[in-house]
């Protein structure tokens, strides 16, 4: 079968043949339909991030995937259900306290793989394999967008995470600004509810496509070339909620500044070591005296999948016609890892339903 | 009537001699048993924090107190009850949104006045009146240490919200460290419950008094001239939870890297500004892929003030004779503000029940 792959040492995607997976027990046999690409696969390709698996030659990229179930393989999955993968695995396929727990998303990174990522086979080629509890049933609506429920289960855990934090108070969010108008940022302004007024920050000239998007959900696009993340509260309003998804590294310290009282921002890139200077002093004092809060959050479990799947459901069809600009077959996947500014989501399509 | 206040422009505490106050409709007007002295009275005096009130000469200092109602005048509060009076007031006696709510404790400091520290009298004085809203019944058992409930108010909100933070997952934590020696610290360390092990941070030589509480607690005492914060995790283990009370501005970045997976830092200084180098990326991706979370948190509700009367109450007697080091009279009150390394906690004591 058809799979894409990236070689050791090699920094672009190439196809490969593989043979088609036969399901060991407790497995079943996905057949592939869409996979999504986002940032972190261009972090694989460049090498800043991800491991090729122990003892072998590639690395099958592809961690956003939608997929049919071939074969149930005596699990309890019905033929014909449509299903999205979550990302972790556990090192030499033997369940760590995390993953027993039904909690891989809060395992260090020592304790997990993570599919077409870290150290374990993604996604892109015809079929895969899954162990039961690695696969969520999506409604049926969900077969041609349903690679976006992985990087909305991200969302729907940094956002239930930062939320958590505000919950010993009366917390009332009127301000949302995300930080980062890439896939991942745009779909999660999409997603974003019950603010009166929502901002996207990016670094694009107009006309652009994801300036376009921000627009047509009704959000401010915020050029941080003009108006650094640190003056948002001056330019235009302190955020209650800020969501981090350029994985700039000044970006945590500078959202301290544009937070509100009493809000939150939710952090979500993963940076390179990097030593810069920062007002330490005034951070420490803002986070205190406004009682403000950082979080982190990384991955995502089940119940994350579930929530962003009914999510996605929800939204209308128009915006994730806007937000999936490219889906090409196998032939063309090179094309849905071009990094260019016309492109807001890409993905590569190995089955029609 | 005898109070204790810093004159404006001075930077030492001095004895006045004010009019006993008369309580206004819907005041109480409550006898003071004692008044602690804390880091924040010191930075009172040292002119970096707060602000004599408008109009005035002085400022009566004390935010930490006890007292026993004198004259309920016509609130729902019987004579003869222990009391402890919360911190915040509305400027110009006009309820902001906070105060309606009931939430002071989450008001920016432009919106709210602090009772002995920023723009209000304090509770250094023979008497003081207040509204019953901002008085907190204790029980008759703390007539004598109700003045720590105050600081035990700050630590149970800054606990509530930092474990707040933690409550979107499954969160078993075993460690915690208490970051600074002072009187927070140490009565933090005391409150603590539920760790397997706790370390507590302090800059001092052994032998002293600080060091052997922490002992007396069973908690581990750290020096960090020889363990600097971000090496907790390598020279003693990972923590679950750090609380900061040093306002040392490079302790909540140091914090990120003593954290476990999972793991939050409370942060309660409020340091001045200062510019350093810090490895922003490294924080950055720390607190992403390892799900850690900074929470700042600053005074208290009266919801804290219960929790915390409940929470000393419960701590044995020994526990709390062993924390306040030093209680003077009126006559000798400058001792309870001598900054010195055999003072835990001192307090100056107006009436003996």
């Amino acid at each position: 079968m058809d799979a894409i792959a990236l070689r050791r040492g090699a920094d672009a995607p190439e196809p490969i043949e593989r043979p088609r997976p036969v399901p060991d027990a407790g497995e079943a046999l996905v057949r592939t339909l869409r996979v999504g690409v986002d940032g972190t696969d261009h972090e694989v390709l460049a090498g800043t991030h991800g491991t090729v698996p122990d003892g072998e030659d590639y690395l099958v990229l592809g961690h956003e995937a939608v997929g049919v179930v071939e074969d149930p393989n005596g699990t309890g999955l019905e033929a014909g259900t449509v299903v999205a993968p979550t990302v972790r695995r556990p090192p030499n396929g033997d369940p760590n306290d995390y993953f027993a727990r039904g909690a891989a998303d809060m395992a260090p990174p020592g304790a997990t793989l993570e599919c077409g990522i870290d150290g374990a086979h993604g996604f892109m080629a015809e079929y895969f394999t899954a162990r039961e509890e690695f696969l969520v049933e999506l409604p049926e609506a969900l077969a041609e967008y349903g690679f976006l429920v992985e990087p909305a289960s991200v969302t729907e855990k940094a956002v239930e995470h930062a939320y958590a934090s505000r919950s010993a108070f009366d917390w009332a969010p009127e301000s949302a600004c995300v930080l980062g108008n890439g896939s991942l940022g745009l779909l999660t302004l999409a997603m974003l509810g019950g603010y009166d007024r929502t901002y996207c920050v990016g670094r694009r000239d107009r006309p652009d496509p994801t300036v376009e998007f921000i627009e047509s959900l009704g959000a401010t696009y915020v050029d941080s070339r003009e108006i650094p993340v640190d003056a948002l509260g001056e330019v235009h309003e302190p955020m209650d909620f800020v969501y981090e998804a350029t994985g700039y590294a000044r970006h945590p310290f500078e959202a301290v500044e544009a937070l509100a009282p009493g809000g939150v921002a939710a952090l979500l890139g993963v940076p390179d070591s990097w030593t810069f200077e920062v007002d330490g002093g005034r951070i420490h004092r803002e986070l205190v005296m406004n009682n403000k809060a950082l979080v982190g959050s990384v991955n995502s479990g089940r119940e994350h999948f579930a929530a962003a799947a009914d999510r996605l459901v929800n939204l209308p069809t128009a915006v994730l016609d806007d937000l999936v600009t490219d889906v090409y077959g196998v032939g063309e996947f090179e094309r849905a890892f071009a990094d260019d500014e016309t492109t807001i989501k890409a993905a590569v399509e190995f089955h029609n339903q």
